[in-house]
């Protein structure tokens, strides 16, 4: 790491990989005619409706008739796409995963400052939260541990891990307060973003969420900016 | 308000009364020849047993039974305190909540300034997230919403009071940077300490909530301090 260049180490950051066991329940049913676009339009269609009713009722509140109900059709044909409601689970978390690379790499395209990058990149999934069904969903699913340690990908640590990366560019570029770690800073922010959208879901069904992440983010850059 | 010194209003600064309609579920089963010293103590047991397993497995993977084992009684003497896995739910969270009052005023007897009162009230706090079952339980419990909704008093809105009530005096005792309002920065201070608290639980059982708390505090402490 040592001899890189902040251009070199920029181009790296990254969220970390997340381990995957569970691919193959995901992915389960999958045939290469299923590859057509109308079966990718009906698995997404069912994933979002199921990303919904998770965010409505939890996982104990939901089930695949839930689920096949909504986008009516029988239950039947949503076990054909996602043959357990553990397998609906796993592909709701696992897309709303995917969502952040996608997110990280059009801010990273905006050629910020690594302070403003974390900024950005932080408002921008906040709005996610705000109005992503299956960022909802998988939120709630997250925080309800439903499924056995290990099976859903640990929550947290690739965001921490990515604005460390981030937070540690910053801090060589000289734009952070003298005495700031950008560990501690990272987990921090980590922690806030986190505590602010899980309360904004529970006592305004997200409504507030852009207006108390900006407050909230206002006050941590007043911390961390040098 | 206007008219008032900060000493009067220091002197009403409080947690709001919650809504407790659930009270009769709770209470259900008690006589007068239960309140002997010795059946309060079966039931404080009962409480930390099931708010133990509550934390541990979530209200989906906690039965009576389970409760009922822990302690070494059978399921029908913990039905006698507590009729239903409803009632234990209620009694865990609201013994959670009757807390919070018992430390404020253990850190109000401290002396110290407004602000000071905060970090400290927090301290404590992370302190007990860390080492009271009924506290962990009772966290695990609101975050999973297992009740009908208004069953569970509503959770954070009076942890968010409480603190602004602390950070308005502190803005009158000059002690904020200017600029900072109360109101946005209690909303702040809960949602940092809920997300570190709520972290710290899923990466490390708990085991780092003290030094993580510590770091968050610390950059808050800065943004809020004049």
């Amino acid at each position: 790491m040592s001899g890189d260049t902040v251009e070199h180490r920029k181009s790296r950051v990254a969220f970390p990989a997340q381990e995957r066991g569970t691919d193959a329940v995901a992915r389960h049913g999958r045939s290469p005619e299923l590859r057509q676009e109308r079966a990718v339009q009906t698995r997404m269609q069912i994933l979002d409706a199921a990303a919904q009713i998770f965010d409505e009722r939890g996982y104990g509140g939901t089930s695949v008739k839930d689920v096949a109900d909504r986008v009516g059709m029988t239950k039947g044909a949503v076990y054909f796409h996602y043959p357990t409601k553990e397998a609906l689970t796993v592909a709701v978390v696992e897309a709303h995963y995917d969502r952040w690379p996608v997110l990280l790499e059009a801010v990273q395209n905006e050629g910020l400052g690594p302070l403003d990058t974390v900024v950005e990149l932080l408002d921008r999934t906040a709005r996610a939260f705000q109005g992503d069904v299956v960022v909802q969903g998988a939120a709630r699913l997250q925080m309800e541990q439903p499924l056995p340690e290990g099976v859903l990908p640990q929550p947290y640590v690739g965001w921490i891990s990515l604005l460390e990366q981030l937070l540690a560019e910053a801090e060589e570029a000289g734009e952070l307060r003298a005495g700031v770690s950008p560990a501690a800073a990272a987990r921090t922010l980590v922690s806030t973003f986190f505590g602010t959208q899980h309360i904004s879901a529970r006592l305004s069904r997200r409504a507030d969420l852009a207006q108390r992440w900006g407050e909230a983010r206002d006050l941590l850059v007043v911390a961390l900016r040098a």
